[in-house]
């Protein structure tokens, strides 16, 4: 998809009149229609433009939600489901205007069912917001995209992060949904058994199709005892195939690691400057450790045989909270610690995933792409999962530098597929990946297709993202 | 459902004298349409009674299955997918006739990706073949039903069984799928990567769909490294709600526990009359711990103490491996086991499942109801997960016993879901429970309705299971 041709506002052959008086008959002031608010809610966290709704709602229940859906549906009106709009590839633009559903106050923390590790909540809660309502009960939530995600968001996008290898993604850990369907209609996708073989699997349909299905406007989600133990660790390598490789036999071995995260050093230079930390400037591991006393004291130690034999130095391992929290709060800062790099660089953060068996091969040979493109691409990975991010820094008033980045990016998604990978590991298909997703699919978007224009013949719901329907 | 009403063969109504014309046309003398083995293929291991398919094809390629869907289609022919034929819901019945593929002879293991943890099988492979293939690999496949069933059959109905509580069920372990859809095409759901945001999730979809949406021709599956210890406890209490009470504790404790099984009283004695053991005949778990040497050992004793708190005496543990599987293997009898408590029986095996925190309610009340019914029903359980199974021993000459037995089977699932339960946790809903998934789904069935409707819209594929439209 290239950047050039998108514009900056709804397309002006779009407009909703009378679905916008109905809903002001029925929200009053509370549809808002300033430039101001289309143009922020039009906008994600990726390099795509902000691409504006014709009326913003913030909402507080379902009902409120099945009530802006009913018109929208009788008036042929775009839904756009909006969380915390850190998605990254343009998933909640609105690519031909529409009312912009906004569930950033529709975030209560529903139930918490102590016993049974799991939890109630309404879309808008952020996964630091729910992490806060938890710690007090010894459970926590452990999927962790960098920003500040909401949990229905992530839910939209099938989203993951560090701890994913151990705790999964949130494929695994949505328990069930209840949405708001074309129709009107309130579904709830199953009930809160721990696995159930009844019927359809809702749940995962609706979990990663970004809001072009239904709108999400409860989700149960899995949660896990806060562990006994925890312990991180730091370790440096000259090459990042060395690092690559320790992690390959980590997950090979069997070590139920709880996060390891390859930095490259040109992500650890940004780091130091973005964090004022000292790290050393070479390809690094960041780990970590989740379970009893002796059992994360035993899977240090086997790790740390494994990152030795590979040429890894500098093994620093650590239980105290404090020095933790600073270490993945730089992993986390990482995109915005990439613009240091880059005076007039945005950031194009893409990702890829691969079996563990080509990562080696697929980080290797988009490292030396990158070096050969001229670009500044910091590399970062969720790589015990085989999933990697490259954080492209473009000036986007550069022509030259938007080709080669553009091009550079295209053969990493290939690369990827050819590898018998995806396109996307955790960032979902939004706008920007389109032409990926079919090269990747073939004839199974044939079906994806069915199943979207069956359960949503008005194409209503985030029309054009996925499979570019307009 | 009940039973009453069902009769042994394909209705008279239906006939596919033109399919099944054409398949001898192409297949010849591989379309098998005697009396025997179209009862043989009409029957699974319920205790519903036969129905018939017109005419059974053993088929060895996804090409092969391409063409008889593609005859079928245009003669509008039910197609049922066939695998071990150990069902529990009536699954592979030919409810209006049709065409039966058997998958038993496209067994092949096509490909070990060691390096990954995956494998890619024909959908007739069974969970012991795929086992004994693997053993020298170092890597096993944990999903473990009691019967055994084909890897193409435990996809279709979401399977399960003892070490899910640890390793999850086939929803988790199924990485991609290659099957033929209705209009003859076939598509490969996913690529190897553990994880993807592309698109929807057809995996899942397909995943518990009970061949009703397509015919799976090949799973990728992820598998396990055999883990460096493995040890296995017997326990035995007073009463089921001391047992029950320690499974809700271990697992709140966070131990990685990789089996925890409930056997009441009763299936204590059926295992001791069918495998010559000497169990004490109480209420017992039958537990595995999965991990290193020191990890296990801690596991089990922290679930001793555990047992030990709630009652729990004769705790007895062994790393001995012909004992385990002497254990496990008494285990997996168990529905052979009951036949012997009662002499004209024919055991009705069903499962439900519910939040662990209502587990020791629904056990406590179900087996109440079966002291006052006068029946014998053997209760097992994957407790871990709160997912339990009532072997109803029922002589089906006996009008007031199946009366009985239906009752309290209804009031069982009901009194599930009524715990925001499931109405089966790992047997589907084949026809048997139907009416069941109308009142666990409500709204939510038609969304499912119309999925199916728009991939198959000639009602092809497996034709009355899971909605009973035929």
């Amino acid at each position: 998809m290239s950047i050039a041709h998108l514009n900056q506002k709804a397309p002006e052959d779009y407009a909703y009149p009378a679905a916008i008086a109905a809903l002001q008959s029925l929200f009053g002031e509370r549809v808002l229609t300033s430039n101001a608010i289309r143009e922020q809610f039009g906008k994600d966290e990726s390099f795509h433009p902000s691409k504006w709704p014709h009326a913003v709602i913030k909402v507080h229940t379902s009902e409120e939600v099945q009530q802006i859906v009913r018109i929208c549906a009788e008036h042929k009106t775009p839904i756009i489901p909006h969380g915390a709009g850190t998605s990254l590839e343009g998933n909640i633009a609105a690519l031909k205007g529409g009312v912009t559903i906004d569930t950033s106050e529709m975030n209560n923390i529903v139930a918490i069912h102590n016993e049974d590790f799991d939890v109630v909540v309404q879309p808008g809660v952020t996964r630091r917001q729910l992490n806060e309502y938890l710690r007090d009960t010894g459970m926590f939530f452990p999927i962790d995209p960098g920003a500040n995600a909401s949990i229905g968001g992530m839910a939209s996008t099938r989203a993951s992060g560090t701890n994913a290898v151990r705790y999964g993604t949130m494929r695994e850990n949505v328990l069930s949904v209840e949405a708001v369907l074309a129709d009107g209609s309130i579904i709830r996708t199953a009930n809160r058994a721990v696995k159930s073989a009844a019927g359809y699997d809702l749940t995962r349909l609706l979990v990663g199709s970004e809001g072009t299905l239904a709108m999400i406007t409860e989700i149960t989600l899995k949660v896990y005892p806060i562990p006994e133990a925890i312990s991180a660790a730091v370790c440096t390598f000259e090459s990042i195939e060395d690092a690559v490789n320790s992690v390959i036999q980590i997950i090979q071995y069997g070590i139920p690691i709880a996060r390891v995260e390859l930095l490259d050093s040109l992500t650890m230079k940004s780091i130091n400057l973005y964090s004022k930390t000292d790290y050393a400037e070479s390809p690094t591991l960041f780990l970590e450790f989740h379970g009893s006393e002796a059992g994360v004291q035993e899977q240090s130690e086997l790790t740390e045989e494994i990152t030795s034999e590979n040429g890894g130095s500098n093994f620093s391992w650590t239980s105290n909270t404090e020095e933790r929290n600073k270490m993945w709060r730089a992993r986390h800062d990482v995109a915005y610690a990439g613009k240091l790099l880059h005076p007039k660089g945005e950031i194009w953060s893409t990702d890829v995933c691969v079996p563990i068996s080509r990562l080696a091969d697929c980080i290797g040979e988009t490292r030396k792409d990158i070096e050969e493109s001229g670009l500044l691409a910091p590399l970062v990975g969720h790589v015990g999962d085989g999933n990697f991010h490259l954080l492209l820094l473009v000036d986007h008033e550069n022509e030259s530098e938007v080709a080669a980045a553009e091009a550079l990016h295209r053969r990493m998604v290939i690369r990827a597929l050819e590898m018998d990978g995806t396109c996307t590991g955790e960032h979902g298909i939004g706008y920007g990946k389109i032409e990926f997703l079919e090269i990747e699919h073939g004839a199974a978007v044939t079906p994806m297709k069915m199943i979207k224009k069956t359960l949503d013949p008005d194409n209503l719901f985030n029309p054009g993202k996925i499979f570019g329907i307009l």
